[in-house]
């Protein structure tokens, strides 16, 4: 076989489709985010990044810099192995206590990313236990889908949010049967929030684990950054918290938070978190001290908050159509591959406004789009410069507004 | 059910067969490497590391040390996205192409971990590419098998480096099957090496894709650190050369070698590398600093083996046990579980001296061992230590010893 022929052809389908992906290359400058250096052929320029999830700057924090200096002149470079085998630094113990702090739970466990952190745990959970069923919501990550996929185990999908469905399906099962019902907070490319209580009342009702992911939310919502779970105060009632260390907090890194005897439980059968070198101890301590930050301080939460809702106003103003949510996330939908991309060249190009276009697989074909993240790090001249800019190529491209009032 | 109870129960079993972890946690001392604290109970006290995958000590090095303190300060803590969307920085480029170079490839493919790297990388070709069979060598590391096992492709285990039941076991497939051979060049565990020309000659003659796993030989073997596959001159006649910049290079993180489609293929394709935090530009910068060190200088590997060969010779005046192998790896065989980590907590206890007990899952029941790995930062006055200790314990349990002439 022609293996080389075989992924040239696989890359010419991708790219018929409009959907091939060129990174665009940057260099974010630190203290002077969301502003970055691109490089693009054989020169660069200047850019407003306009789709990071560094949703709050913290990547920027003093604090976090700060523990990060640190903590290389005192730990060096990596960890210097597994967790088990000489890799287990004091940093990633005291990042531990707070995150099972944050969350309210007796232990936290922590992953090289939040992709492991779903694959391994959820994975870990779905095949060891004996007979476990896994309820997983539609629209969950790629990262809980191949983890659940990875497990062998029965995997039972409900309908995106749909409560009913989901009791329906745990319905079908005896109370002796092992059941694991995995779900998001923030969903993050539509922005949308499931109904959390519901779904732990429907959890309760059949005697299943639950299980959320709360990437797009821990460091955002809640009085002390622990997620939309936090602010509703029902952190107590799931069984496991999952969260990123690698979007609001800034640095990079992935972790569960739950019972010591379940953390105890993955710590000891994934091979995900066992057979890999330890995060960087300085990759730990930056993130504590960006926990820590936010833990304290309201302010950069109220500010995105702020900035978000400015984003929607405006464009609502303009009549730039955009998915409405209950979250910092701002679908602007295009539905169409090429499309997407033409605009996001164009913003690029002679705005120097950097919003990626989403295609698939990351979103289902026709549903493609522009997800704009402001941040309390993006100016009043920011949101200016993306809003004319937006304005101008959605009349130039003759695209559908909607009246301002809709 | 009870899934407390059960996750006891569970870890209840792992304790009665002696090889429940309890990790060590220790902080590395920057610039005073082996030297590291350890924290117990309420007090610290002074260790000698003498089971770090940081072989060569680099993530000490100052070079290394500097890039990431510089890149820290221009780019800040985290990446802020996946490569795709808003997360390539211009480090990570940099760092490809220096690896490409390092292996004599035309591309070079970034993952969060050398685990990653392995899960994602067979686990797409071996899944993508339709009709592909995988033979995958006995001993391959948990990260290659769970790739393999994910892909749920047709796989033929082959005996452990026996070139020979490899050639059979791929004669029973046609010319037209896809065939993926992955193999090791350094076991980690037991510190042997492949006959990686012989499974070449067969792959070629099969028509197969070969795919190397080099994390323990990247930056240790080859003129430049390219590895084992480097020192031999055959790094063109294999498809993908898989490595870590986690052990040797001192950092975190993971990747693949290989043409410019193939790589195209992964990053296109694979879940894994799509759905992920990017690594932080700090280490990127730190990683390409320790490649590009060691590609020029020779004396930390020089200083390596002669560190590796004394260790041995003094093993060997003492009549202590060791696997003979041609790597760096000093396995000290014990073949009991509890008896292997009584050795070790004496050696902690008594003498400072970390070495970590290895036992199931990492390495086959029966088969539990001490794994030395000697470094350059590894004094005289560190190995009289070491030998003393190990003489000491070995006496006062009535272990066997074997002539030093044996």
């Amino acid at each position: 076989m022609d293996y080389e022929a075989y992924f040239q052809g696989e890359l010419d389908a991708v790219r018929g489709e409009g959907r091939y992906r060129i990174f665009t290359e940057i260099e974010r400058k630190c203290g002077n985010f969301p502003h970055a250096t691109r490089y693009v052929d054989d020169r660069t320029e200047q850019v407003t990044v306009w789709c990071s999830n560094d949703y709050l700057g913290m990547g920027q924090h003093p604090a976090v810099l700060e523990a990060m200096h640190n903590t290389l002149d005192e730990c060096g470079a990596g960890a210097g192995g597994t967790r088990n085998i000489s890799g287990t630094n004091h940093h990633h113990v005291l990042l531990e206590q707070e995150l099972a702090d944050l969350h309210g739970k007796e232990a936290a466990l922590l992953f090289t990313s939040g992709y492991v952190s779903n694959w391994a745990g959820l994975g870990t959970l779905a095949a060891k236990i004996p007979g476990c069923v896994v309820f997983s919501d539609a629209l969950n990550h790629a990262s809980m889908i191949e983890g659940i996929r990875h497990s062998r185990a029965t995997c039972r999908v409900w309908r995106h949010n749909d409560v009913a469905h989901l009791d329906e399906l745990l319905s079908e099962y005896g109370p002796d049967v092992p059941k694991l019902v995995a779900f998001e907070s923030v969903y993050s490319m539509d922005g949308d929030i499931g109904p959390i209580a519901e779904i732990l009342d429907v959890c309760e009702k059949h005697g299943a684990m639950s299980y959320i992911d709360e990437v797009h939310a821990v460091g955002l919502y809640g009085p002390r950054g622990g997620g939309v779970a936090e602010r509703e105060g029902l952190m107590d009632r799931i069984t496991v918290i999952e969260g990123t260390l690698g979007k609001a907090f800034g640095v990079m890194g992935g972790y569960i938070a739950a019972s010591e005897a379940l953390c105890d439980f993955i710590r000891t059968f994934a091979s995900g978190f066992i057979f890999t070198t330890a995060l960087p101890p300085a990759l730990a301590a930056g993130a504590a001290a960006s926990i820590r930050h936010l833990k304290a301080s309201e302010m950069e939460r109220a500010r995105h908050k702020e900035r978000v809702a400015t984003v929607r106003r405006r464009l609502d103003a303009i009549g730039i159509p955009h998915l409405p949510n209950p979250s910092h996330i701002i679908p602007v939908m295009v539905g169409d591959p090429h499309k997407c991309k033409r605009i996001s060249d164009w913003l690029m190009d002679n705005h120097g406004i950097y919003v990626q276009p989403i295609n698939y697989p990351t979103v289902p074909r026709g549903t493609e789009r522009l997800r704009i993240t402001p941040s309390p790090v993006h100016s009043d001249g920011d949101v200016d410069k993306l809003i004319h800019a937006l304005s101008d190529i959605w009349s130039q491209c003759e695209l559908a507004r909607r009246s301002a009032a809709a």
